[in-house]
């Protein structure tokens, strides 16, 4: 039997076995995954995803507020004293280059953080598909994604997008190694190229579209327009260009 | 907009909201809702979900050991001081007929026990999945179909049971009103009518397999051999005829 690639609808899916045993890659396409590709293409230093606002404000006391920006949303809306929200098209250079970004959002940062026991880890979407599965294969051994979901539920753009990644490992030779890898596929199939569509008709991309921010849909849909890796690093997520 | 089917891939995943405004199916194919249809069938008086094999000896301690019988699983297999383990097979009239069965399986007691604020709630499978759709459409309004899961997990032989009955009921007139629903419905057109196959390469049917319960899954594949609802009913499940 050869590498396999698993899935998880939600971080509390995770098999703590299979974590420490694969290289992961956290999901949360409507869009802390984009907003982070989009941050650390825009220079930032690093993100430091946090799980509750107040745990954002205590660690900016702590570290200091030079070069410091709290990032995040609540129910998709900036929170109150932050500086950005949780939009990539906030994330712009003169905004965050050389800047590091305590995270915050509903559902990236408790994954991210749920999964930090992985010996690899990083972030995916759409935006930086191409060069997560180079980093994935630049390692051996099997593959875990990990979806975000929304608030605790299943989200049909995670399982799209881990099923997106699971066919190109696939085609690399994984085998896809359990029940919700291969409806993750099936669930992505139902996409096609069509991303941006696929998008505005599941629950969180019809929100998002009310609450203004459809803009927001089309950039998490366009596949590979960020090749970039924000990899773990013992708490930060950073820079790196994948495998290749 | 019409009346709603909506999914739950996990028991976590109930928004109390809507589970209290809908028809509920609870859905454990592999096996306790099949398990549970045969029982009733052969005659079973009710069936008392428990969450723990502690809980099913003290009920059995509390209401006497007249006429009442434990049955459940952990990891696949009969507990033990049980009469019942959790195969369909075992649950025939001459066992269970005129008796109460305290029930404990792994998933499907703690999915029901989770539901059980929903107005109407029932469980199905396939071997009752005409007369479960019948059920639910005898009253107006909203369906929630709560999936099982497999110890937290997402289950494929869930997903694909509640997107068949979904399926169905959008040909009588509801609307997919969730991500997962949608996605359940896909899952179940890629069983399509080879039910058995299709179990046979899920996760916990491959399991069973491997435990020597591999005709469970066909017994669990006949779809409507078992004309009957199990309705819940302030704590007990109990034998219904449906909406017919």
């Amino acid at each position: 039997m050869g590498a396999q690639v698993r899935v998880c609808f939600l971080p509390s899916e995770i098999d703590p076995e299979v974590l420490q045993s694969s290289s992961a890659l956290v999901i949360d396409l409507l869009r802390a995954s984009t907003t982070i590709c989009r941050a650390l293409s825009s220079g930032a230093r690093d993100v430091i995803p946090v799980e509750t606002p107040g745990k954002a404000q205590e660690l900016r006391n702590s570290i200091g507020r030079d070069g410091v920006l709290l990032g995040g949303e609540r129910q998709g809306v900036i929170i109150e004293g932050f500086d950005l929200g949780n939009s990539p098209a906030e994330y712009l250079p003169e905004r965050v280059a050389g800047k590091s970004i305590i995270f915050c959002s509903s559902n990236g940062s408790g994954a991210l953080l749920a999964a930090g026991d992985a010996p690899r880890l990083a972030i995916a979407g759409l935006v930086n598909a191409a060069a997560a599965v180079e980093w994935l294969v630049a390692a051996p051994g099997d593959v875990l994604l990990v979806c975000s979901g929304q608030t605790g539920r299943f989200s049909a753009e995670d399982a799209a997008c881990a099923g997106y990644l699971a066919s190109r490992l696939v085609r690399r030779g994984l085998s896809p190694g359990n029940d919700a890898a291969r409806a993750a596929i099936l669930v992505a199939a139902e996409a096609g190229d069509h991303w941006q569509a696929f998008l505005e008709h599941t629950d969180h991309g019809r929100y998002l579209i009310s609450l203004g921010f459809g803009p927001d849909l089309s950039t998490a849909a366009a596949v590979d327009s960020l090749p970039l890796v924000p990899e773990w690093n013992a708490g930060r997520v950073v820079y790196s260009s994948g495998g290749r």
